[in-house]
């Protein structure tokens, strides 16, 4: 399975990032890498975002506003990306404070289309 | 109030942009600036948007990931991206499809201490 090798290329190219999971809106996580020296609850992180893309997915479907492609949330210490994969799921990048959000989202773009064939 | 003219200088400096609303995690609008060939539901918007903010605000909590800063949606058709004023209220910027995110982006990190003040 390649998920690994996209998420540690994501992660290792993308200056702050600190870990990528692919996982799906029920909150269960498929894969992930996530750099030794900067080690988070990943468990929670994926539980916690998949409540939250819930809740966005569900807003986007009642405000018609076409398909969900990607959400971020900022906060002083750190950026999470979120693109979609597909229906079901979506990869999460973890950026700390100050790092690359542009190249994050850029990587992201670009990646997800690999990990949503990965998934078929 | 001030509101009004700083959303729409907001609202006119970005390309794609169709409207901007300072709104509170209660789903209650302050001010808005709404562009009049773009109509679209206000009140179903920030409805919506003040329920996905408060969960968000709810999972930066439980992941101590500082305080809150901007939350951005994008979907096939538009991007809404959420700049925190202060605890209790946010702007909230519209971009239709391929509109300057960025810009938006920019234009909302810089105007929103002006509408913190303006909200004491």
């Amino acid at each position: 399975m390649p998920f690994k090798d996209i998420l540690q290329t994501m992660v290792d190219s993308v200056e702050g990032a600190v870990g990528a999971v692919v996982m799906g809106y029920d909150g269960i996580a498929i894969d992930e890498f996530v750099k030794k020296e900067n080690p988070f609850d990943l468990q929670l992180l994926t539980a916690e975002y998949a409540a939250v893309l819930k809740e966005v997915k569900g807003t986007v479907e009642v405000l018609k506003s076409g398909l969900l492609q990607e959400v971020s949330i900022n906060t002083e210490l750190s950026t999470a990306i979120a693109r979609v994969i597909n229906e079901d799921f979506f990869v999460l990048l973890v950026i700390t404070g100050g790092g690359n959000f542009g190249k994050g989202r850029f990587y992201l773009r670009r990646e997800a289309p690999k990990l949503a064939e990965a998934l078929q």
